[in-house]
């Protein structure tokens, strides 16, 4: 079993006097996301890409990466995501596989082709907007109107939920609130990322019961999601492939990710701390 | 020419009030790194990646991503880095070409192989922690005993030399430092991976003139690096191949990072702020 956090003993140091005392660490661990048919016994499997991330909610993390790359398209796609059991005692825990509908091709050029292009994001700012653009099925919703004292209300709200930065201190998180910014789903992750995607994976396993759910068709219309850190680009990216019309950071924006927040209609919010906050895209 | 920021026109909110006003933003651009032998017109070519990155200092990135991923362990291996220019309007001044010694062989499949099991860092803990280690020419020297007030003044000498950060608020840094705590390097980066690459590769092509420079021929034994967030696997890996004995965090550190610290013998210190900070790996 694997944990998202680990004791340790350290030294702590103040004032130039040391004193040995134990500490708790977040967990970083590689995941190693799977694709196949069958059962785990099905050989034509392919080994889709290796990620540091805290041990936890890891089937998750998979759909939400597989969705938000635009690997996956609609639930009705994944019979079922589970760990693997066949793997080195050491590798235990650290490897997840997807199971795909018999209909859906296995393709390992393809999917690596479809993998460089969205997450590397192709070589200038242009091009990868206009690639991720072309990926999102429609337009993002405009967020709409809201109460100022609704956004500045979040980050407290998130810090109140986290357990594992209460730990460590370390640690990024993801929220996603409703438009009256209600606390739905949270996730922490070493990293900022990894914790968006687990957040969409959550809401995309929350609707297995709806078949032919898709980019779009998640009812994410009325949803805000909150991240701890800074607003890259690839947040943007993630929240605009989840028709997610709002994102909001504690840290600041970079210019690619407002360009794109832009011309996805995204609402882009930075430096929220205390009353205060940027709009940088969208009311 | 690409600029590490860019000018926006931002909504500021306050109580409840909203303020346009001009900002700036941290640039964030994807920059393509090409390894070739000849000039630009060689066919024999290959892409090697594509990373985002705040503009600025893009041959360091590369010769520092080369070199911290054991694709180049010497820097005769190496003839120059330049800007590509033969490439579309809006590509140029986002690609780089690392033209190599024509004795260095340029084989797709090895390069890649080279790259995932490095950057991915094998499956589990061990195995990446195995791969670094077998990677690293020679132990890291012990960094030995020193003043802690050396350690607790090395955060504000790092502010106050960055730049982009008091315009923008919003990027990552990283500071090479030697033993008495003189600002030697320091490089600014949206992500932090890229501004230690930034680091390791300007302390590269500054050793140009000394041939057969290689990973444990670096004078890195009395250097100790400042990373501005926290201490990720990646990072420590970085300093491991680059032979840097002492690293130090403002923030937290994850247990992967520990756990390579301990091994490589690198001191790891974190939660640096103020005249506080915790050691979590040598002395």
């Amino acid at each position: 079993m694997r944990t998202p956090v680990s004791p340790i003993q350290i030294t702590r140091v103040e004032h130039g006097s040391a004193t040995v005392t134990d500490d708790i660490l977040v967990s970083e661990e590689p995941l190693e996301i799977r694709l196949g048919h069958g059962p785990e016994e099905d050989r034509k499997e392919i080994q889709l890409s290796v990620t540091m991330r805290t041990p936890g909610n890891d089937e998750e993390l998979a759909m939400g990466f597989l969705f938000t790359e635009g690997l996956v398209t609609d639930m009705s796609q994944v019979l079922r995501v589970v760990p693997c059991e066949n793997v080195k005692e050491e590798e235990r825990g650290n490897v997840v596989r997807v199971e795909l509908h018999p209909a859906v091709e296995i393709e390992p050029a393809k999917w690596q082709r479809n993998f460089y292009t969205s997450s590397s994001c192709g070589v200038c700012g242009k091009t990868s907007i206009g690639a991720v653009h072309t990926q999102c099925a429609r337009p993002i919703a405009p967020f709409g109107p809201i109460d100022p004292k609704v956004i500045t209300a979040l980050p407290g709200r998130m810090r109140e939920a986290q357990t594992v930065f209460k730990h460590t201190g370390g640690i990024h998180a993801a929220a996603l609130f409703d438009r009256e910014g209600k606390l739905l789903i949270l996730r922490e992750d070493v990293g900022r990322h990894n914790a968006v995607d687990k957040v969409i994976g959550a809401l995309l396993l929350s609707t297995r019961s709806q078949p032919g759910i898709g980019p779009g068709q998640l009812t994410t219309d009325n949803y805000q999601l909150l991240v701890s850190g800074r607003a890259g680009f690839e947040l943007v990216q993630k929240c605009l492939m989840a028709g997610i019309p709002m994102m909001a950071a504690v840290g600041a924006p970079s210019s690619l990710a407002v360009q794109l927040a832009k011309k996805g209609g995204l609402t882009l919010v930075g430096f929220l701390s205390g009353e205060r906050f940027n709009v940088y895209s969208g009311g």
